[in-house]
C-alpha cells in the first residue's frame, strides 16, 4: 500500500462545527486507504510518502453521485424535450429492451470515465445487470452503492434475485462496493413487494434505493388512487425502516418532510436538479429538508435526463434553484452549497462517519481541482469559484481509497480508447425502438 | 489575407427555413472573412487553402455574449450570496471605485481569454474606459459592440464623452468594433439624460444598450413614481426608436412586449440566466417575446454576478429555465435553443445579415468543438449534446473574421502568462472597499 503527500494545496477541510472550508497551503497525509493528517504546507515529507505537488490546485472530498444510472449513457440525447409520459414510454423503456450484460458493462466504463474524469468518487447506482456494474467498478478502482433495480411486475421471484446480488457484492471490491435493495417506486411496486424488499433489506443487514414523490403529479396520483403520499407509503410499508435512498422528492408535501424527519438518521433525499429543469418536475424543497435535519445529497440522475454525469453542475443548479424559487439570493449561501455536496452527499449514503471529509480517519477519496483557469482568476474567493466556477474539466488527480486513479488528467485504470471503441460499434443497436417492446409502463 | 478550408467537421448550418441544424462531414472553405462555401467533404482541397482538419469536430458560428462588463472579472467572487440592493450598494459600486484605465485594460484581457477559450468570438461590452476595452479587442483579435457606461448623474458633459469614444471607435479595429451609447438604465438616467443620449446615437449613425426592467422590483418601483414602466420610459423618451440591445427584462409586463414588438425591427433582449439565478431577478419572459417575434439573444452579464463568461452555460440555462416555469418539457426545445444562441442573439446585436450563420457571404466567426469526450459518447444527437453536453473547454480552435485565434487551445493573440501576472499583482487593491466610496447608489 502506498502512502501519499499531496503537497501545497488549498484543502476544504471542516471547520469546527464541520463545515467545509476554504483553507490555503496544507499538506495532506494519506496512509494506506484513510487520510492521516491535514496540516500547513512546509513541513519537510515524511521519507517513505510518495509526494503529489500540489500547488495551485484545490483538494476537497472526491465528489459524491448520491442517485444515478450510470450505463443510461449509452441512450444520451436519445429523448429530449418530451412529456415525463412519452420520456418513460416512447422512449427509456422501450430503449432499455435493447440492453445486453454486456452493453451495461461498456455503458458503465463510459460513465465511470466521465464521473471520474469530473471528479466523481462514488456513486449510488440504480439499474439493471448490476454484477457487471459492480465488475466495471471493481476494475475502475472507485466506490459505489449499488442496487439491482427491479420492478414489482418482475415477481417476488426476481426480487429475490436482485437480493442475491445485494448478498453476493456485499463488501465487495476490498470494501469499495456497499448493496441495497432496488425496488423502483411505490407506483411500480406494489405493498407486498415493497414489504418483501425491506424483508430482504433486513435479512442481508442493507438499506432500500427507490424512487418516490418524484414530481406532484405522482403524489397527486397516489393520494386519488389511495388516499397517500408516496411517502406514506413507504413508511406503511415498512421502508422508511431501514436505510434508504430517496429519488427525487419533488413532489414532497410538508407532512411528507414531517414524516422524513422522524426517520433522519438513516433516510436522505437524492437531488438531481438538471433532471428537474428538463423534465419540468419541480424541485426538491430543499430548505425545508435541510430545516428539518433530512440529509440532501447531489445527484446527476441517468444521462437521458442529465444529460452528463457531472456533479458541480448538479451542485451550481441546486444552489442557483434554490434562491429561484425562494426569490431570494440570500438562501443556500455557498458554504451550506459545498456542505452538502460533501457530508450532506455522504450521509445520503449512509457513509457519513467516513466519507466526505478531509480529516484525519477518513476514507482518502481525494479530488486535486486546478483553479488556474482564466474562469478562476483573480481568485479572490476560491469557495465561490468551486460552486459558481469550477468545471468537470478543472478536475486533474483523482484519488479513491487512497490509490490515485486519474492523474493529471490520464486515466490510469480504465482503457478508455477500448471503452469508445466498444460503445461505438453498438450506438446502432442502442438507438433502435422496437414498437411495442418496452420493459415497463409509466402510468403513475 | 489567408484563406482556410476547415475539413471534415460536422457543422451547424441553417436549414431552408434558417433554422441551424446539425450536418455530418462537411468543408468550410473561407476567403478573406468570410464564409465562401459549406460543402459536403471529399473534395480535394484546393491548392490555395489552408487545412485545417477538424474531423470529429463540430463547426459553428462564434458563439455571441450579448451583454457584459467583462472587465468586472477583475472582482470575480467579490459579491456573494447578497440581494441585489447590497450588490450594488456594498460591493459592485464601491469596488468600481478602484478601477483604472490600466487595470480596465487588464481585466478585458482576462475576460477575453476566458471567452475565446469558451468560444466567444463577439460581445457586446457595456463599462467604464471603453477606450482600453477597444485596445485590447483590437489586439486579441476578436469582435465586439462597445458602450462607455453612463449613469445620469454624471452630466451631460459625461454624456458627450462617451459619444465622443462611439465616434473615435465606431468601425474600429478593421470593422471588429461597433460601438453604441450606453445609459445606465431608465432609475439611474432621467429623462432629459436619455433624450440627449438618443440624439447622440441619431447623430453618429449608432444605437443604444441600456439596462431596463432588470426585475419585477424595478418595474413596480416605475410605475409607483412615475405611472410608466421602464420600457414605456424608453419609449417615450424616443430610446426605442433607435437600434436598441435591452437588458435584461425579467421586469417585463405583458403590454412592455407588446410595446416592443412594434420596435422588433432593431430592438432586442439580451438574456442572462445565471445572473437572474443568483441574484433571484426572476426570467425573461422568452417564448413571450419570441412569439412576439422580439429578437432574444444569449448573454453571461459581468462575471460578479454570472461568475464566469460561459455562453454554453447561459444556452443551458436558458432552454432549462424556460421549460421549468412553463412545467413544460417540450418548451423550448433543442432546435429553437440553438436559434437563439445563434441567430438571435445576432439579431439582437443588428447584425443578423452578417453573424450567426454558417453560410456563404457571413463573417467568418466559426469555432471548432471537439466531440469526442465522455460526456457527448456516443453521438447520438450532437445538437443535444451542444445544448445539454458541450462544455466551455470542449472548444479547440476559435476563428474572428477568417483570422485563428485559438488553434488547439492555444491562443494565438493574447499573452495568458503576462495577462494572468498582472491581474494578480493587482488582485489585494481590487478587493478592497472603502466606506463611503461608490460610484453611484442603487434606488430604483
Amino acid at each position: 500500500m502506498t502512502n501519499t503527500l499531496l503537497r501545497n494545496c488549498h484543502a476544504l477541510v471542516p471547520d469546527e462545527r464541520g463545515v467545509p472550508t476554504l483553507v490555503r497551503n496544507q499538506d495532506i497525509v494519506v496512509r494506506g486507504n484513510r487520510i492521516a493528517e491535514v496540516r500547513p504546507t512546509g513541513q519537510p515529507p515524511e521519507a517513505e510518502l510518495d509526494v503529489i505537488e500540489a500547488h495551485g490546485m484545490l483538494a476537497m472530498p472526491g465528489l459524491i453521485n448520491t442517485h444515478s444510472h450510470v450505463p443510461m449513457v449509452l441512450f444520451r440525447g436519445l429523448a429530449e424535450d418530451v412529456s415525463i409520459e412519452r420520456w418513460f414510454n416512447e422512449f427509456i423503456w422501450p430503449l432499455e429492451s435493447n440492453l445486453t450484460e454486456e452493453l451495461v458493462y461498456w455503458g458503465m466504463l463510459l460513465g465511470l470515465i466521465e464521473m471520474i474524469e469530473g471528479g466523481v468518487t462514488t456513486v449510488a447506482d440504480h439499474y439493471f445487470f448490476m454484477d457487471r456494474v459492480a465488475r466495471a467498478v471493481e476494475e475502475a478502482g472507485t466506490r459505489a452503492h449499488l442496487g439491482w433495480a427491479v420492478f414489482g411486475s418482475r415477481g417476488l421471484g426476481a426480487l429475490e434475485e436482485t437480493a442475491a446480488f445485494a448478498e453476493r457484492w456485499k463488501g465487495g471490491a476490498g470494501g469499495r462496493i456497499t448493496t441495497c435493495m432496488a425496488p423502483h417506486a411505490p407506483y411500480t411496486c406494489d405493498d407486498g413487494f415493497l414489504r418483501a424488499s425491506v424483508a430482504h433489506a433486513k435479512r442481508l443487514g442493507v438499506g432500500i434505493h427507490i424512487h418516490a414523490s418524484e414530481e406532484m403529479g405522482q403524489t397527486q396520483a397516489s393520494l386519488d388512487k389511495r388516499e397517500m403520499t408516496p411517502i406514506q407509503v413507504l413508511d406503511d410499508t415498512g421502508v422508511l425502516s431501514v436505510p434508504v435512498i430517496i429519488a427525487h422528492g419533488c413532489g414532497l408535501l410538508p407532512e411528507d418532510t414531517e414524516r422524513l424527519s422522524r426517520y433522519r438518521d438513516h433516510v436522505g433525499i437524492a437531488h438531481a436538479p438538471k433532471t428537474y429543469l428538463k423534465l419540468a418536475m419541480g424541485i426538491t424543497p430543499i430548505r425545508a429538508l435541510r430545516k428539518a435535519g433530512i440529509p440532501v445529497g447531489l445527484a446527476t440522475d441517468g444521462a437521458v435526463s442529465n444529460n452528463t454525469l457531472d456533479i458541480f453542475e448538479s451542485l451550481r443548479l441546486m444552489a442557483m434553484m434554490q434562491k429561484h424559487e425562494a426569490s431570494n439570493p440570500e438562501v443556500l449561501p455557498i458554504s451550506e452549497a459545498l456542505d452538502i455536496a460533501t457530508r450532506g452527499s455522504a450521509a445520503v449514503l449512509g457513509m457519513g462517519d467516513r466519507l466526505g471529509k478531509l480529516a484525519p480517519g477518513y476514507l482518502a477519496d481525494i479530488i486535486l481541482v486546478d483553479t488556474s483557469g482564466a474562469h478562476w482568476q483573480p481568485p479572490h474567493n476560491l469557495a465561490a469559484g468551486l460552486v459558481y466556477s469550477a468545471r468537470a474539466s478543472d478536475v486533474q488527480t483523482v484519488m479513491v481509497d487512497g490509490r490515485v486513479v486519474m492523474r493529471d488528467r490520464r486515466l490510469l485504470t480504465i482503457d478508455k480508447t477500448r471503452v469508445l471503441t466498444e460503445v461505438a460499434t453498438h450506438m446502432e443497436h442502442l438507438a433502435k425502438r422496437v414498437p411495442g417492446s418496452r420493459i415497463q409502463t409509466y402510468k403513475p
